[in-house]
């Protein structure tokens, strides 16, 4: 088998340092499959890159056939097969979020241009940097040789987060709970639906969430309201963003992408196994408007996704499904007027 | 098959973050086996270890049976299978050597006592955190009701980066190098030994190391001294200490502990496959004290390891694991002076 090579932006950053070690073992890409990992990050954190080039050695791991820490981005995005998009602007204190978008439409615009230039035409882009879907649109516009369909981005973490809410409301293991959905933009207007979603209960049998939830006002109330907020309550806790979860998340998101979904519990009794991934919206789906990067449910064969179409929605998810559009829009065209003419 | 119950001290420290999701995840103690992981740090960092506690819990693992965080010895110790003792004092700048022992004495003496009390007696006890193999003595000194051959330290990290050394200057993947030897302290003293060791190179033959280097000025000079400076470098490029390659060792060595060596590539010539582990010293091999914890090369079946006899040493390798056993005796005389008799 062929090797791969997979570039990590924001590779000096703590979402990195979990991730890469996870990559360059297996977890992601499988236990044959010999990787070169491209690490790259601002010329300010070279030194610390070549840190990690040290512990990714230090491993020893036999996938890993070559390591490649860089701040150019020719050398970064050259023939890559994978992009995981990591590294963006974050948010500083006092910065008007005009000013964010700007700084990571200018930073997206690069590195979309670097894959349209570099990039092998077959690569999978992942964008993990926020705002993770308007940066995919804006990478995905600036990679015009590239299929629109090979750009998503993460809303994964969303998903187990949401899962595993409902895996412990109801007492059975995470995987024990599937089909949950996540809409919309990765940001706190996105909408967490488990109406569609099912469980594994102790006695064998699949059953919709709802059913076994037995409590609306949870599901419609707290259990939103947890999910949508998750990231703040780790940030409070652990004065650090999420970096484990973010990166595990990372790894199914392309884990499934690549081999296509898999659950070794449940779902036996699903007709269809989805997954959700923020992915370009043509407005032939569910109402939500064309040209934006939009999470859906997806089922996945050959490393190609589908988008699950026919699902019934009723008012209250028909609204949040709107309202998270409506953010991911405005996004978009604050974001475009950005774009540099260069 | 029966849950575990896994403690890892230093929960809320860099280290741990990398180690608590492999263990999570079923890298450690195998895809069936579901695990009670307990979380113990100090009070201070008691938020810090919820935050942790999120992450895991939006993993979503399904192996992840429970996850407990505390700051009380004995809810930590209590019924545990496998201890990983993570959390140590650091030298802090103007520290003197003496002042680190007697903190260090005093956190493992309590900690063995806390093993003595509540533990399984069959619990495996790992001890990390720096100094390590003094700590390790120490634990196991307060806890005589636990058989001494149940604590280890480890040198997996060290082993790891001595096979990657060799294995990058041979052009063989990590895993074509086997039987690396460290003799000794986990400090600057210890001593890689590859004149043991085994190289799998492309046409398929196992030769002795050495005979494939070719070049026994670099085996005896650099090579020594960048694995026993190696974590001096990590620190200096990264501005952290390794956290991501010290967990990656510990994974390796408490799952070969649990299941005995594996090497999927190499040494299928050699006659016997080994790792090494800081143990206990009776005395009785190579001539090194008794009554400290040495690093040796080990051979693990049934969750027992045995250290591998009738190794030839030279005089250059009898000189360096001499040296490295006097540093331990004298650690080991300096620390016993603190240990309260309370």
């Amino acid at each position: 088998m062929a090797s791969i090579k997979v570039l990590v932006t924001g590779a000096a950053g703590q979402i990195a340092y979990s991730l890469l070690h996870s990559i360059a073992k297996g977890d992601v890409f499988g236990q044959d499959q010999t990787i070169t990992l491209v690490m790259l990050d601002i010329p300010p954190m070279a030194t610390v890159l070549k840190g990690v080039e040290m512990e990714l050695e230090d491993c020893a791991l036999p996938l890993l056939k070559e390591v490649i820490s860089t701040t150019d981005y020719k050398e970064a995005f050259s023939d890559i097969d994978v992009a995981i998009l990591v590294g963006a602007m974050p948010r500083r204190e006092g910065m008007e979020r005009k000013d964010l978008l700007k700084a990571n439409a200018g930073i997206f615009q690069g590195q979309g241009k670097a894959l349209d230039q570099y990039a092998k035409k077959s690569v999978k882009v992942l964008v993990v940097g926020n705002p993770a879907n308007t940066n995919c649109l804006i990478a995905s516009k600036c990679a015009p040789s590239i299929p629109k369909k090979n750009f998503s981005c993460l809303t994964r973490l969303d998903q187990n987060r949401a899962q595993s809410q409902v895996a412990s409301r109801v007492g059975v293991a995470a995987n024990s709970v599937c089909n949950v959905i996540i809409w919309g933009n990765h940001s706190s207007t996105q909408y967490p639906d488990v109406r569609h979603a099912l469980v594994c209960t102790a006695d064998g049998t699949v059953s919709p969430v709802p059913a076994v939830v037995k409590d609306d006002a949870w599901l419609n109330g707290d259990f939103i309201t947890t999910v949508q907020k998750r990231g703040g309550a780790v940030i409070a806790a652990r004065k650090l963003s999420s970096a484990m979860s973010a990166a595990k998340a990372i790894g199914d998101h392309v884990r499934d992408w690549w081999f296509g979904i898999n659950n070794k519990v449940c779902c036996s009794g699903a007709s269809k196994l989805w997954t959700s991934m923020g992915v370009y919206s043509d407005g032939s789906h569910y109402g939500i408007p064309e040209d934006i990067i939009y999470s859906f449910p997806v089922t996945i064969q050959n490393r190609d996704y589908t988008i699950v179409d026919g699902l019934e929605i009723n008012d209250a998810s028909r609204a949040r499904m709107d309202e998270t559009a409506k953010e991911l829009v405005e996004e978009r065209d604050a974001a475009l007027q950005f774009l540099s003419s260069s």
